[in-house]
């Protein structure tokens, strides 16, 4: 391809200056146009005084937003599978036992990467849509005695909420560490990583946060931080080497990597909106949205699938009727109404489609909006 | 700390309002116009058909920036470290054994790397400011018969291109892989991945390429893919896992993790302005300059200090002049004249400043303010 067809190409046309879609799938949101137009800022280097500030403030907010006074929370260079193979990589070494809940895409992914850094992974299964129980975590921590226990807070693959506070006293009577995967809960819905006790817990930017996606704001608390010091063997990933990040990310500031200066701007002036709004005012957002959805979806005689009692406000499992084509609904929506929302994956796939009402996205405009059009695709 | 102080931070006023500095440091450099806009356009998903149309555009223009036809060339979702990282993990298991050139921080960087991997590495220690001299590597390849040999062509830390092209010959005249860290030299000098027969070779996006760091360019010919294939155990990383990486990249597109758009506008963007300009206009352009700063700084009496006939265009090593406090001269060039350049590293701390001429940043105005302002702040 000739470079200059690139100027004229649909991808330029659109993204210069077609309008904007309504992003309620499962990440990323919508993004505060604050956000976007601080992207936009000259660029200075990662050693200069003002980015060195800048990064101080940012873990000063990632601190009010995961509710925790750990030294060590910072944005991870990656994205959120960057964060939790952070978590992974630092907190396992070979030979170290693991229970992980796995009750959709992310539990298994976390297995995966645990399998990777040579742990011995025991594997609590349950069914996707559904809380992995924390009677039967009970019962693999009593058998295993692992290092570490492993959940996933908000299941994006499923729009389930696992109880969190129930599995952390369960890890730690048997003196095991908690991780927790809040990529799609951090400030959508009550994340209290001191509250709880949570040793480890790594996000993600793209979410209820509203930033591009690109970091991945992880927490790590004291319990979490003595196991990485007292390690037998190196950490296997040099880029994600928390005693290596500690030393940049602290006082020392000893270079590690240059870190990626624009999305640093993004997430600072996203933090800002977060705590500008309030926690509280925020999760209460979240959950009203959701609620209105829900009843929007009733008065239509649709449902939204995932176990009761335990379904995520940021994102949404709506079951599709019988004898509806999920594909077809989704591009129509798409195409016609600008309004993006999710495919079911795995066991789910062609069964659900998920609604996202995260961060920016999560307004009572958008979900009447979703709703009507919903209605005129689905000819009710 | 209350989140409305944030408004009225320093950080804010000077992101928001502040003059740009002269970014002419080992990077990042200065960001076109254009490349600083786009990333202000609006989040789309990253299974949207533009952004799916994006990632293959972003290949297509990647290939002819590495002047190859390798198919596994892609961006990495972290910065220049990560595509360290990602060959390394990759191309190396267990017991095997790795050549490594070493004259310079990024050459030990990749000693670290490959054992982490457990590899048995071989390092090749050169002084810093001097190549690697092919002869060297030649003895070590000849003992050792590694699977990999691998280089620094440009080294960020000296301002010293070491000889690829007869590397290569060596490498493969034993069997080896040969894997190049092209980070400071992509899109500033020569760097002909097919012709020379590199198997392996990774960039970032804020040297040369004028884009903000965050991204990692990276290309794997085909015997590295036959070698990633044939592997005995798993990669150790889940997330720079090419078998994983390359069904993202390629045509199944199965959902690996969700790619940072933004930083994928800002790099197809900073791609398109290379191509625009050619690419041997570009080199061009950074040599004029280099000789430019060269013959300025030799007037006032100042020496470029790295290997002569080895000194790399876009990254100077210039040598601190006796009883001159060299963080001090850096200080008042950045707050008094808003230019910023780099310090030495290593044992070549407070003896060399880096001055940077990279992408957007070579240009001869650039070279005329920085001499006429070293000028002013040394008392000549």
């Amino acid at each position: 391809m000739q470079s200059s067809e690139f100027y004229n190409s649909p991808s330029r046309m659109i993204l210069g200056q077609g309008p904007s879609h309504l992003l309620m799938g499962p990440g990323p949101s919508n993004i505060h146009s604050a956000v976007q137009l601080i992207l936009a800022d000259p660029m200075v280097s990662h050693l200069d005084p003002i980015f060195l500030q800048m990064m101080d403030e940012i873990k000063d907010m990632l601190r009010q937003v995961f509710l925790t006074s750990n030294e060590m929370t910072f944005p991870v260079s990656g994205t959120g599978s960057a964060g939790m193979e952070l978590c992974m990589v630092n907190l396992l070494e070979p030979g170290d036992a693991v229970v992980i809940g796995v009750n959709g895409l992310f539990g298994n992914r976390m297995c995966d990467m645990a399998e990777r850094c040579g742990a011995t992974v025991h594997r609590v299964d349950s069914p996707w849509g559904e809380i992995v129980p924390p009677a039967r975590i009970r019962t693999a921590v009593e058998t295993v005695r692992p290092k570490v226990v492993a959940v996933v807070h908000a299941e994006t693959s499923t729009g389930v909420l696992t109880p969190v506070e129930e599995i952390s006293r369960i890890a730690h009577d048997a003196g095991a560490l908690l991780l927790v995967d809040v990529v799609t809960s951090l400030a959508g819905c009550p994340v209290k990583v001191d509250e709880w006790r949570i040793d480890a817990a790594y996000g993600a930017t793209q979410k209820c946060l509203s930033c591009p996606p690109g970091l991945s704001p992880v927490t790590l608390g004291p319990a979490a931080m003595e196991a990485i010091r007292g390690r037998r063997t190196r950490v296997r990933s040099w880029y994600l080497d928390v005693n290596l990040l500690s030393s940049w990310w602290g006082k020392d500031r000893v270079y590690h990597h240059t870190a990626p200066i624009s999305m640093n701007y993004a997430l600072h002036q996203a933090l800002k909106l977060v705590l500008e709004e309030g926690l509280e005012t925020r999760w209460e957002r979240h959950r009203r949205n959701h609620e209105r959805l829900d009843a929007g979806l009733r008065a239509m005689g649709l449902d939204l699938v995932s176990q009761p009692g335990h379904r995520l406000w940021q994102l949404n499992s709506l079951g599709v009727p019988p004898d509806v084509d999920a594909g077809a609904v989704r591009r129509e929506l798409c195409q016609r109404h600008g309004i993006e929302i999710g495919e079911g994956l795995g066991p789910l796939r062609h069964r659900i489609w998920r609604v996202g009402l995260m961060g920016e996205t999560s307004k009572a405009d958008n979900v009447d909006r979703f709703l009507e059009c919903l209605k005129q695709v689905l000819g009710k």
